[in-house]
């Protein structure tokens, strides 16, 4: 079955129709435009052309599409209706299942979260395939989660999500945007390497990348800026593991590619700091860019 | 049907008769016996002779008791063959289910984490009931954890345990039994507000209830106290909230009965700082001693 899956960001839309009948998921087409604060009922008007476009390049028509699936950065009602709260998209209380569903009539439509839309990836054709217990965190502008309980992705226990990223780490430390302070979110993110680059290397060094970069050059600040991070994001995900014992640990966001220097050292911290003394198993995630196009896609697919 | 329940504490054994044939669980008979560093032979045998003692005294014969169910306070393997490591038992890799099965034959026989145990008997007929998404958190010596999730208790994704307690509440922090530092168990444990009694109010405040006690007769200092732990307490909750976002909390352990001067600010707290910014339900526990008695009867009754 084909579906279009549409990846949310808070400055551009990605979109992506998938063929997931085979047993690995293929982008059959592409598209992707600016988001800037646009209606709901314009973007849905994008959304409808966009589709229209990559069937089209696929050499299909919108009647051999079986559903669209949206990934949000932001919270969703529990009935799949509304997008309750996006800071990002600057909605709230947003109406758009049923605004899109004007433009497909009888299709099936649904929305996840961003972070669990990603988990819904790595879960069904990713890293986390065939695990009944795991746990993907997506380390970027902030720091997402995508729980997987019992083989589901849990969203909550009433159903406003799963914000790992907004338990506390630091009890009285560094403001959060969510109004706490000391948030995993805070120390975790990419922002955190960012923030440490821009206060100890200079404003060219305010990029995780560029800090990870220099740090690899063997510069001594840049590594003691990465092994700080390193020490935070082993803490946390050893306290995870006292909680959830997951079978397998990925990290997403564009961090996760960066390769042996990361996850030998963070194995290797996780298993000395977690309460059972074991060693977790801490990978990539599969999907990087398409994480949200693809689990926007299973997550229609499934719902 | 009838069942044994063994709540098996770091000094003193405690055992009940349980009859859950009824729509609430009935202890029809008691008994208990000291645990000092006893072999696992002997404390089995302890427990057959205190079973046969209280059978007789509800007018049973052992073949009326359809299981035994066993509250450690200690980690077992995922089989429930073995107490893995219980530091206040002394016990590490103790095959006590086969043990016990030889004084038993034919009969069922479970264990329990005791926090496990007790949100066992809070889920079936305790403040719990009726949830499938829930938390009990029992304070005491350290911080219990009982997590319900789709109506389960979940024990930890491979089976090792969910140890709440054990989450860095604040990186760098006091140091843990477990080994690492700045645990939830330091701060949010009984032992933490005793701790503080000790240090600002003396010897004689070495002691939770003590310093509650004070406290409300007006006590600067003890409210002083009472309140920071407080302050921690609706942090750590909140941050809970925030990723499982449960339907209830309920509190165990002698403290959870401190009554509206609890509740009351705790509640509050708990709705200002949590991330979805909503009330959550924060109960006492129902069961307080018998709470290991009667999960473990459960446990053995629904395994």
């Amino acid at each position: 079955m084909k579906y279009i899956g549409v990846d949310i960001g808070g400055t551009n839309i990605k979109m992506g129709l998938v063929d997931l009948d085979g047993s690995d998921p293929v982008i059959m087409a592409r598209s992707s435009f600016p988001f800037d604060h646009m209606s709901c009922a314009d973007l849905c008007k994008a959304i409808k052309e966009h589709s229209e476009i990559m069937a089209a390049d696929a050499g299909l028509r919108i009647d051999d599409i079986s559903g669209i699936g949206l990934s949000v950065p932001g919270s969703i009602d529990r009935e799949g209706e509304n997008i309750l709260h996006s800071y990002n998209m600057g909605y709230h209380n947003v109406p758009i299942r049923a605004e899109l569903q004007k433009l497909f009539p009888g299709k099936k439509i649904s929305m996840a979260n961003d972070a669990n839309a990603a988990a819904f990836a790595e879960l069904y054709a990713g890293s986390l395939k065939g695990c009944r217990n795991a746990l993907l965190l997506t380390i970027g502008t902030g720091l997402g989660s995508g729980l997987i309980l019992d083989g589901k992705v849990f969203n909550g226990g009433q159903g406003r999500g799963c914000e790992l990223g907004h338990m506390t780490f630091k009890v009285g430390g560094i403001q959060c945007n969510c109004g706490q302070s000391g948030c995993m979110d805070v120390y975790l993110s990419a922002t955190r390497i960012a923030r440490d680059g821009r206060e100890l290397l200079g404003e060219e060094y305010a990029d995780a990348k560029a800090v990870l970069d220099l740090s690899r050059s063997g510069d001594p600040t840049a590594k003691m800026i990465m092994d700080s991070y390193l020490d935070d994001l082993s803490t946390a995900i050893a306290a995870l593991c006292a909680t959830f014992d997951p079978e397998r640990i990925a990290l997403g966001g564009g961090f996760s590619a960066a390769g042996d220097a990361l996850y030998v050292p963070l194995n290797k911290l996780v298993a000395q700091k977690n309460f059972h003394r074991i060693a977790y198993d801490i990978v990539p995630a599969r999907f990087l860019n398409d994480a949200g196009v693809l689990g926007a896609a299973y997550h229609v697919h499934l719902t």
